[in-house]
C-alpha cells in the first residue's frame, strides 16, 4: 500500500492529456502495489491506472514489463494495457519519475481462493505461458536461484531476529534444492509474482491479470511452483491439495506438463518457497516493528517448506493425468 | 493515506447487498483520509466510499456526522451522502468495525489553490453554514480553545524536540489568544477542517466537500479562520492577501458577517493557526521518524502565527465591504 509520490494536480491532467485520454475527473491514490506509486484516474475517455515508478523497479527493466503487458493483452490475455503517449511512448517522466498509465481492470481479487478460483488461475497462468513464447525481449530473473545466496547474505547475520532456527533452515534448503535445481526445462516468459492479490475476479471468471514487475525469461513450471505457494495453502498454512489438483488441472487443460517438469515439480516448490522466505525475511528486518506497514510474515514460508520437504513427487501436489 | 482494517471480499460483498447497492464489480483501499480506512467500491447501483472506522473517530460522534451529510445533501450542499442499509441505518458493523458507505463524488482537490478556488470555497463554506443552521443535533468542537491547553500539556517536555523555541510560542500564544477569545459570535455546525485536500473541483466548479469528522458546533466565524490558515498562504508559507480577499468576498456574498465577527477574525485565525500546530506538534513526536507516511510539518502554522501577530484587523485579511 502506498502513494510515495505525490502527483500536481495541472501536471497530471498535462499528462492525461498527452496521452490523448482527455480531460481528468478525478484522480484516486489506491493502495495496490507495494513497491511503485499507484492512482486510479478517470477521464472522459474512461478509467486507467497511473503508475510512478520507485526505486525498486529498474526504469531500464520497464520496456520488457510494459512491451508484455501489451503483447499479452493483444493475443487476449486479460491484463492492463499500456497507453501510449503522442510521440508513441509508453514511459514517460511525472513528477520526476518515470510513469506509465494501463487500463483499468474491472474484478476484485480474492482473500481466501477456493478450488474454483484455483482452476482459472492455473488455466490463466498457461494462457500466459503460450502467449508469451513469441514475445521477443528477454529479462533475467534477478530472483532466481542464482540471486538466493547473496541474498541471503546481506542478512545472515541477523537471520535468528527474523525465527530462532531460521538460519539453518534456510542453509539447509540451499544446500538441497541449489544442486538439484533443473536445468533444461520449457522456458519462456512468467509472471513470477501471481499471487492472489494480483489476480481479479468478476463473479466466477477471472477478469484480469496484474503487476508484470517481476516478470521475467525462466523455466514456466517455475511459475506454477511459485502459484502452488500463493494458492494451494490456508490461512493456517497448511497445503490444500484439491487447490492444488485444481491449479495443476486447470494449467493442463491448456498446456500439458512433460515428463521432466513433473519429475521436478517437488524441487521448484520448494524453491519458490525458498525464494519468497528470503525476501520476506529481508523485508521483515528492513521494517521497524512501529510501522504502519506491516510486512508479510517469513514464518509463512518457513511452513510451507517444512511441508514441501515430505511432497516428494508431483502427484503429492495432485497432478493427474 | 490508509488502509488499516482489511476486508474480506466476501463479506464486502454481504455489505454492499446490505445496503441496497447491488452486486460488486471492484474495490480498492484509497489513500485518502489519514485516520480512517477507506475503499472506493463500483456496484452495478455505482461507484461508492466504503469507509471503517478506526480509533481516532468515537462511534458514539458517528450519528452526528452522518447525519450532518444526509442534511447538508438535502440542502443541495456537494457532500457524500451515506447509504442508509436495510433497516434503515447509517452504520454498520464490517471486519469488526462500525463503516459507513456514502455516494461517490467526481472531481479532485487542488495543490496549489488559486484565488479562483478560494472564493468558491468561502462561498460554499457560507452556503454549507446556511443550510446547517437547522440542523438538530450537537457536537462539542473538542480541539476548541478549551482543550488546548490540556493537548499541549500531553508533550510540553517534548515540545522543543520538534522546534527549538516552540514551547515559548505555544505559551505566548496560549497567554494572548485564550483571554481575547470571543464569547457570543453567530454559531452553527462548522467543518473545522476544510483544507484543500478536502474539497473536490471538477473544471471551474467546486465538485464537493469530503471528510466531515472533524465537524461540530462552534462558532461560525472560526470556520473561516480555518481556511484562511488552509488555503491562503503558499507553499513558502508566506501569507497571500488576494486569496484571503477572494475567500471573504466569496463567503460574503453568501452570508455577511457581523461587527463582532469581523472585529474577532485576527484573533480567530491566531487560534486556529495554534490549533493545527498543537495536534500536528504532537503527530510530529509521536511518528517514528522512519515512518513511511510523513507527518505534517508543525512548522507551517508557526510561520503563519508570527504572521497573524502583525495582522490586527480583519482588512488585513482582504475583508471588504
Amino acid at each position: 500500500m502506498a502513494v510515495y509520490t505525490q502527483v500536481n494536480d495541472d501536471e497530471l491532467a498535462r499528462f492525461v492529456a498527452g496521452h490523448g485520454l482527455g480531460e481528468l475527473r478525478w484522480c484516486k491514490g489506491i493502495t495496490e502495489g507495494v513497491e511503485n506509486t499507484n492512482y486510479m484516474v478517470e477521464t472522459t475517455a474512461g478509467r486507467f491506472i497511473l503508475t510512478i515508478y520507485e526505486r525498486r523497479v529498474n526504469p531500464r527493466d520497464l520496456p520488457f514489463y510494459l512491451g508484455l503487458m501489451e503483447h499479452l493483452s493483444a493475443k487476449g490475455i486479460a491484463c492492463p494495457l499500456p497507453v501510449r503517449d503522442a510521440v508513441g511512448g509508453q514511459v514517460a517522466r511525472l513528477a520526476g519519475r518515470e510513469a506509465a498509465i494501463v487500463t483499468f481492470l474491472d474484478g476484485m481479487s480474492v482473500r481466501q481462493p477456493a478450488a474454483r478460483h484455483c482452476a482459472l488461475v492455473g488455466e490463466t497462468l498457461a494462457r500466459m505461458h503460450l502467449a508469451g513464447l513469441d514475445y521477443p525481449l528477454q529479462l533475467e530473473n534477478a530472483l532466481g536461484p542464482a540471486g538466493w545466496p547473496p541474498l541471503y547474505a546481506r542478512f545472515c547475520d541477523r537471520v535468528e531476529d527474523v525465527l530462532p532456527g531460521l538460519g539453518l533452515l534456510i542453509e539447509e534448503e540451499l544446500a538441497t534444492v541449489l544442486p538439484t535445481w533443473p536445468a533444461s526445462l520449457p522456458r519462456g516468459v512468467i509472471h513470477a509474482d501471481l499471487f492472489p492479490d494480483n489476480v481479479f475476479f468478476l463473479g466466477d471468471r477471472l477478469s484480469g491479470v496484474i503487476d508484470f514487475y517481476f516478470a521475467c525469461t525462466d523455466m514456466l513450471a517455475y511459475d506454477i511452483a511459485v502459484c502452488l505457494n500463493a494458492w494451494c495453502f490456508d490461512a493456517g498454512r497448511q497445503f490444500e491439495r484439491d487447490k492444488a489438483a485444481a491449479l495443476l488441472a486447470g494449467y493442463q487443460r491448456v498446456r500439458r506438463l512433460d515428463g521432466a517438469e513433473r519429475a521436478a515439480l517437488p524441487t521448484l516448490a520448494r524453491g519458490a518457497a525458498l525464494r519468497f522466505l528470503l525476501t520476506r525475511a529481508e523485508a521483515w528486518l528492513d521494517t521497524p516493528r512501529d510501522a504502519i506497514v506491516k510486512p508479510h510474515d517469513p514464518y509463512d514460508y518457513a511452513a510451507r517448506i517444512h511441508q514441501h520437504r515430505a511432497m516428494t513427487s508431483a502427484s503429492a501436489y495432485g497432478l493427474e493425468g
